[in-house]
């Protein structure tokens, strides 16, 4: 197997009630990427299209995440990477974390898969800090393996998988507005009260349950965001508007995806959220900014191989 | 039926990483309490054995419950409450829980069963807030229903029950010290740092997957508290010792029952439930403090008729 392609999905931070520790994959969005074995050693970026990202190894999400893995073996040839960029960078489903998982992911078949998918959730998370300035996982774990992630803890890394409901669907807008990051962080306080971290941690305990019990409503009730959708939400122009759209039309659930913009709902079935994303649709549409809406059921694969 | 006799278990609430929201019901100890119809309507207390206990009904735990349901059906008969108080008020193991618990499930079945054990939890809340000063139902819920519960949430009561791992055992090191709930409370910080909130959520979402995947091993790494059991350890002599002690023969996790001032340890097995429960004994042994150890199969009935 000298060269492959890859894909590596979208994915939804957060979820109102996990904010940094849980995360979701979806489908019909994300980024491709071909890996190539060469006969200079190293990891070297050799075609971007779609975003201006550098082409420098130890300056590129992919490149230093694939570096972290590429290292641990001691192998006669190197690996030329192609990074055919569907996210939009900023977006909140998880581009740069693409970029970083793709990467493992590829290099990791390259190399003879030395390691597990969850063991490359590790190697991913170097590159997220080139994006993000720390290493964290809550997206790059649901884009590699799928499904649900929870981080349980960092020290160690700890991250639980856990399946999708089958008739489980996203819909993402994606409202084409800058949120950084920084400013995504400015809001948070770093102190919250007391009891809000115990709703939000009911919340949480709720949606866990809702998942291993097929429980779509249990669910729905748990995506509740009492500690940083109010702080962010305005970051966001008609978010209320937008969630309020999505929740009149059966949404289980509505919320900021990540740092934002992009907004995402839950929905029990398809064609729920066919109606629910053409709402939300309806609901951006005056707002003089453009945007793109999809609809997707929670992948269970992750990356994989195309 | 005219006359009928309970128990009404303890009970472990908070469990470190569910402050507030998470419960489990314990066996081998609990209140036993009589129940008997009477000519002369509305609730009277009539008996109380082992407790210091006021036998005005508007001022008893119990006779607040037992009222708070009475009072929703129109019947021409009065109820008696024995009470055998077994669990030592103020021992952290839900004493005055399995009062106001007791008390509706005993009166629920005089009535007829007019409501479910769960739809029993928010009467059982009435009796609470004699006890403590408000409705809360993280003992409440686990001694009417056993296993253990997760309160979702309050605004409306949303209580999760989740069957327990048939191999789990509790141990409770009570010692005879007093813990007034007002300085129980008194040392928690109304504000936390959010990435303890972040941390406990993990450890919650952890602890809840664990429970059901039957997996022992994540619930034990989940067992941990970041916000309170720092600050009201002190509170409790020589809980740093019963913890290590716990800990190094294979306990899963151990921590403050409630607010205290008892200590529990989870543990895989019984037999490892009654090895660890001998070495939180030794380590409190030369204390000066006198004590009651209990090893206990998490209880699947919560109250029942004996």
């Amino acid at each position: 197997m000298n060269e492959i392609k890859i894909f590596a999905p979208a994915t939804i931070a957060n979820l109102n009630c996990g904010f940094d520790i849980l995360g979701c994959c979806i489908d019909g969005i994300g980024d491709e990427m071909i890996f190539r074995k060469s006969t200079e050693k190293g990891i070297r970026i050799t075609k971007i299209t779609d975003a201006d990202l550098p082409y420098e190894t130890s300056k590129n999400v992919a490149g230093v995440a694939a570096l972290a893995i590429y290292e641990t073996q001691n192998v006669n040839f190197g690996i030329e990477i192609e990074i055919h960029k569907k996210i939009k960078a900023g977006s909140g489903i998880g581009s740069s974390s693409a970029s970083a998982a793709g990467a493992v992911f590829g290099v990791n078949e390259l190399l003879g898969k030395p390691f597990s998918k969850k063991e490359l959730v590790a190697f991913a998370m170097k590159g997220e800090v080139i994006a993000s300035g720390s290493e964290h996982a809550d997206n790059v774990a649901p884009c590699l393996l799928g499904n649900f992630t929870l981080i349980r803890g960092y020290n160690p890394l700890d991250i639980i998988e856990i399946k999708s409901p089958d008739d489980l669907f996203a819909v993402v807008l994606h409202p084409h507005i800058e949120v950084k990051t920084a400013d995504a962080r400015a809001v948070l306080s770093k102190e919250i009260p007391l009891k809000d971290a115990i709703t939000q941690t009911g919340n949480l305990g709720g949606f866990i349950a809702g998942l291993y019990t097929n429980d779509y409503y249990l669910m729905g009730r748990s995506l509740q965001d009492v500690i940083v959708e109010p702080k962010r939400k305005h970051l966001i122009p008609h978010f209320d508007k937008v969630k309020a759209a999505a929740l009149e039309h059966d949404a289980l659930g509505c919320g900021i995806s990540g740092a934002g913009p992009s907004i995402f709902a839950l929905c029990k079935s398809k064609s729920t959220a066919e109606i629910v994303a053409e709402n939300m649709k309806n609901a951006y549409e005056n707002s003089g900014i453009s945007f793109d809406t999809y609809v997707s059921k929670i992948n269970p694969d992750g990356c994989k191989l195309i």
